[in-house]
C-alpha cells in the first residue's frame, strides 16, 4: 500500500518478457542492434514525423542531455523553482552543460498551479545580449508539472513563441508524459513538435518500465552532437538493445497509454474519496498525483496501518502527497479511504 | 558465431530471473532498497573488509567517476596508450573531473603487452608541485588490460607503490575483472587493496550482466563525495533495486567465476587451435581475448561462412581479434578451426 | 562628469609610478618576484595573521576563484539575486566550479537594503544531505553592497555562524572593499576574519588600480590548491609583478583609504545636495553610491549637459544610478546639483 | 644578465607611456572605450581583411579561449608533445573547453625539430566519426615553436589543408609571433589566414608589452561567442582600454618589429659566439632562443658572474637555454662569450 511515488513500483510483466525476448542471441553493442532500429521507425510512426531517439535509463540523463545540447556554458534555462531539474536531480544540467545556469520563474498567475508562465519567462530575461549575463537559451516545463498539473497545448504553444522570439527552445520534462497524454487526450505529436516543443524526455520508467527513458529531438539534425554527448556521459550502454527493448513493449499495444489511464483513474478515485470524506485536496487532480491535507494525527494512523505516502511541505504543513502507479491495486485505495472513514467517525 | 566482443552476448538466464525475483512489490527508490543494502554486505564480505559499492549501469560510468572521485581538474592520470578511459570512452573521465588529464605512457618493458611499467610511469612524471603543469592525481591500468594480459599482484603493488610516492590513487578498470581473477587463481582482495588498489571499476555486464558495474571503493571514507557525483552524472536509477539485484545473482553460488572460467577456456581452446593450424597467435593468450594473424582472404571466408570478430590494426594490419564470453558455445570455437583447416588443406 | 560606475574611472597617478618603479630591471616570472614577496608580506600586516594572498587582474576572476576553491560541483552557494556573482559575470562561478549552483535568497528583513539575511539564508537550504540536491557550500555576500549598504561586523558574523553550521565558508565580494572599511571606521581584521569570513576578493581596480585584486585566503592551507586553480584559469600573469606592484602602492601611504574616504564624501555630498533640493534619494548612502529619483525630463536635461549616470529600473521606473570615485571632483558634483537647482526653478 | 625567459624583462618604456596616456580622463569600461575601438580597426589594416581581436592579459588566456571557441568538450587538438598548451598551462584547454583531449603527436620527419607534421597529424587521427572517440577539432602549432624554430607558409599550409579535410580549425600560439614574422619576413596575413590558419594567440607580453596579448578571430562570425566566453573566464576587464593602449602602442611606429629584431640578432649573436667558442648549438637558430651544450662545471662558473639561464633536460643531459628579449643588451651577450672564452682558455 505505497503511495509514496510512482517509482517505488517495479516493472511491468511486459517489460521483462521483452527483455527476455531481446536476449535471444548475440547483438551489435552500443545500439547499433536491431531493437534500437526499429524502435527509431516506431517513435518516428509515434510523432507523425522524423524525430531522433536516444533511449537512455534515468530521467535525469535524458533532462541534462536535452538541456546541454542546446545551452552553452554561459546559457540560461528558466524553469518552475520546484522543476526536478531544478531541485532533485543534484546540479546534473549545470554539469552537463558545463555550468549553465538554471532560472528560477517565482511569478505569474500559473506558478501556484506548479507552472510556468510565458509573460513571467519573459519579465525574467536579464540583459539578453549583454556579455556580463547568462544569454537566453531553454525554457523547460515538466509536463505534467511537478504537481501533476497539465500544460494545454495552447499554453505551450505560447511558450515556445517567446522561446522562439529569445532564440531559445523549449524543452518538455515528460518523465509522466503518458499521464498528461492520456490526461489531455491529445496525441503525442499535439503535445510536442506541433505545439513547438524543440526536445522532450520522454519517461518509460515511472510508468511500468525497469529503467527507460529517451531524449527525442524533433530537431533531428542535432542528432550527431547529442551520441558524442550521451556516450561521453556514460550513458550509451554497451548492451543498448535492452533500454530499446524496453521502451518498444512499452509502447506495444499501447501499454504505456493503459498503465496511465489506470494510474490517473486510481488518482481521482483516491481524490474523489478523500473529497467525500470532507479531506482538503489541494490543486486540481489532473494525472497520477493527489495533494491533500491530513492532520500529523490521520497520517500517523494511516501510515501505523501500512499506507506509505510523503509530507509535502511546500505546500502547507498538513500537507501530503499520494503518488498512484500503473500497479496501484483500487482495493489498496479503497482500503486507505475506508481507515479515513473509520478515524473520521472515530472522532 | 559472434566472436566480436563480450558484450555483444546476451545476458545470463539467472541475471534475468534476478530481475524478476527483484520486481515482487513496492521498494524505495534511489538505492535505498532490501537488495541494495545486501549488495553492499555482499562486497564487504567479498573483499574481506569494508568497501563502498555503488553499482552503475556502464562501464564508462564507473570508470569516469572513479577517476573524477580523486583527480582534481589540474590532476594527470597516467594510463596506457591503449586503455579504453584514454581511447574508447570519448573524454567521459576529463567530462567527469571536470577537465583532468589522461597522460599516455607509451615506454617501459611491459609496454608491447598492453601493461603500465611502474618506472615508465615514474619517468612521464612531469614538473611535479610547479604550478604550470598538471599533477600527478591517479595511475589507471586494466585488469585484465586492453589485450587481455595480467598484472601480477606484485606488478599491482609495485604501481601502487609509485602512486604512493607522488600522492597519487590506483585505479583498476576491471571491466572483465572475472576473467583476470579466475585466470590469476587469486582472491577478489589479492588483486586490489592487498596490492594497495584504491578504487575498483567491478565489471558484470560483459560476463553475463544485462547492464551492471560497480565502483568498489577501499576508502570508504570518500563514500559521501561518490553518492553525490554518480547522482548528478545521472547513474543513480531510480529503480536502483534492478542494478543490485544482477550484481548479487551474478555473484551468487559463483556465477561470475563459473562464466569467467568457461570464457576463457573458450579462449584457450581457439588459441590452441589456431597454433595447432599454424596460424600465429600474437601474444600470450590469458583471458578470454585471442589476437592472431589471418589473411585478408582467410578472415574473408571465415566471415563468409558466418564468423564475426573484428580487424585489429593496432596489432598488425592481419592481426584479428577474436573474444569469447560466459556463453560462447564450444561447437561454434570448432567450427571456426574446422572452417580455417578446410581453408589451410584447400591452399 | 562621469558617474557611471567607479570602473570608467582611470588609475590613480601613484599607481603607474609604481609600475615603472617595478620595471626596473628583469625579474622571475609567475609570481615568483620580489614585489610578489613583499605584498605577502603586507597583507599578513594589514589583517593582523597570516593569509594567502593571489594576485589577479579581475573581480570576477577573484570571485570566481574563490567560490570554485570552497564549492564543489554539486554545491550550493547563497546570494542576494542582484549580487554581482549572480547577475553580472555571466556564470564565471558556475564556470570555475564545474557547475555549482548559486542560489538566489529573495527574503528576510535585510533583502530591501540589498543585503543577504542569515534567518533567510537558513529557510533556503534545502535536503541537506540528500543526493537528490545541491549541497551547502558557501554564503557569498557583497561589502558594500551592489547598492553600497554595509554589513556590520555582527550581521557579518551571523552569517558566518549560519555557514559554520551548515559546514559552508563564508565568502566577502570587496570589490569595493576601502569603501565599506572607511565608512565603517573598522579594521580589515574585523571586517574579515574576525567576523567570520573565510576567503575574500579584495577589490584595487574600482579604487585606484589600473587593474588588480586579490583573493586573500584566511586558511592559508588552502593555498596550494588556489595556485592551480589561478594558473589553470589563465589569471597568473607572467609578468606578474606588475600587478602586485599596484596592490603594494595601493596600500602605501594609506592611498586605498584616502581614495576610498574622497569617494565616499563626494557620494554625500551628492545625496545631501539631492535631499536639499527635494530629489528622492533611494536608501541609505553609506559609501560611494547615491540611487535617487529623477524624472525622464530632469534626466535627459543632466545627460545633454554632459552628466553620466545610468538608469536603475531594479529600484524603480525613476531611479538613476551615481557612482563616485576615488578621481571624481567636488566641482563636477557642485555642477551636477546646480544645473538640478536650475531645471527645479524653471518649473 | 638574464637569459632565463622573454617574460622576465620588464615592459618597454613605450608602452608605459602608452598606459599614462589612456589614463587621462574617464572611458566606458569593459572594452566599450575609444582605444579598443581604434585597435579593432588597427588588427584589421594588419591583417589586410577584418578579423575580430579580443585583448587579454596572459597568453594561457588568450590560448584556452582560442581553443574552446572550437574544439567541443568531445572534442580532439593535435600538437606537438612540448607544445605550451600541452605542458605549461596547467591544464587551461581542458578546462576552458569542458574537457576536450590535447593529442600529442609524437612523429614524423619534423618532429625533432620541435614542429608538426602533417602526415604525423593525419595518421594520429583515431576513429573518426566512432561515438567512442574524441573527434578531430583543431590542430595547435606553435609560431616560433617552443625551441624556437619556424613554421615556413607552405608548411603552415599543408597543416591548414589537413585540419580542413577533417572539419578541423588550425590555430597558433603566436606567443612570440613578432619574433616569428621578422625572421620569416612575411606579412600578419601570409603566416595566419593567407595560409589557413583560422585563430591566432597573438603575443605581446614577452616583447614589451606589460600584459597584453590577443585572440585574434579569422573568422569574425566567431566574435559574439567568444565575447561570451572571455567574459565568463574573467579576461574582460574592466579598465579594458589599459591593455588596448598596450597593444596599440606596440603595433605603432613599428615597436614590435623593432623589439623583434633586436631579441632575435641577440640570439644570432649569442649562438655565433658559442659556435665560434666550440659550443655546440642544439638545432638551428631562427629566433631568439638558443640551445647550446654546456658541462655543469662551464655552467656553474656562468651562474657565478651572474649569468642567469635553465637547464633544458629534454634536449639532453647538458642542454642549456638562452633565451633574448627585446632588452637584452649586447654587452651581456658579449660578456658570457667572453666569460666563457676565459673558461675555455683556462682548460
Amino acid at each position: 500500500m505505497d503511495f509514496r511515488s510512482d517509482n517505488t513500483a517495479g516493472a511491468h510483466p511486459a517489460i521483462l518478457e521483452a527483455l527476455a525476448r531481446a536476449n535471444r542471441g548475440t547483438a551489435s553493442a552500443y545500439g547499433e542492434d536491431p531493437v534500437s532500429a526499429r524502435l527509431a521507425q516506431r517513435f518516428n510512426e509515434l510523432f507523425e514525423r522524423e524525430v531522433a531517439v536516444f533511449p537512455v535509463a534515468t530521467g535525469t540523463a535524458a533532462n541534462a542531455l536535452s538541456l546541454a545540447l542546446y545551452t552553452p556554458p554561459w546559457g540560461a534555462v528558466y524553469c518552475h523553482p520546484h522543476a526536478h531539474i531544478q531541485v532533485s536531480e543534484c546540479g546534473a544540467p549545470e554539469a552537463f552543460s558545463a555550468g549553465a545556469k538554471l532560472v528560477s520563474v517565482q511569478a505569474g498567475p500559473l506558478y501556484s498551479l506548479g507552472k510556468l508562465d510565458a509573460d513571467a519567462v519573459a519579465r525574467a530575461i536579464h540583459r539578453e545580449g549583454a556579455v556580463h549575463a547568462v544569454q537566453p537559451a531553454a525554457v523547460s516545463i515538466s509536463q505534467p508539472s511537478e504537481v501533476g498539473t497539465l500544460y494545454t497545448p495552447a499554453e505551450t504553444a505560447q511558450l515556445a513563441e517567446l522561446a522562439r522570439r529569445h532564440g531559445m527552445v523549449l524543452h518538455v520534462d515528460g518523465a509522466r508524459f503518458a499521464n498528461a497524454l492520456v490526461a489531455l487526450a491529445a496525441s503525442p505529436a499535439e503535445l510536442t513538435w506541433k505545439a513547438g516543443v524543440d526536445v522532450l524526455s520522454f519517461g518509460g520508467t515511472k510508468n511500468g518500465c525497469l529503467a527507460a527513458e529517451a531524449v527525442v529531438l524533433f530537431q533531428p539534425e542535432r542528432a550527431r552532437e547529442l551520441a558524442f554527448r550521451r556516450k561521453r556521459a556514460g550513458h550509451l550502454l554497451s548492451k543498448q538493445r535492452f533500454v530499446a527493448a524496453q521502451l518498444e513493449a512499452y509502447l506495444e499495444d499501447e501499454l504505456w497509454l493503459v498503465n496511465a489511464r489506470h494510474a490517473n483513474a486510481m488518482a481521482h478515485a483516491l481524490a474523489d474519496g478523500f473529497s467525500a470524506l470532507g479531506v482538503r485536496v489541494l490543486g486540481p487532480v489532473a494525472t497520477n498525483q493527489v495533494f491533500a491535507e491530513l492532520s500529523p494525527c490521520a497520517s500517523a494512523t494511516l501510515r501505523a496501518s501500512g499506507f506509505q505516502f510523503y509530507d509535502w511541505p511546500t505546500l502547507g504543513p498538513e500537507a501530503r502527497r499520494f503518488v498512484t502507479a500503473f500497479d496501484s491495486r483500487k482495493a489498496d485505495v479503497d482500503a486507505l479511504l475506508e481507515e479515513l472513514a473509520g478515524l473520521r467517525a472515530a472522532h
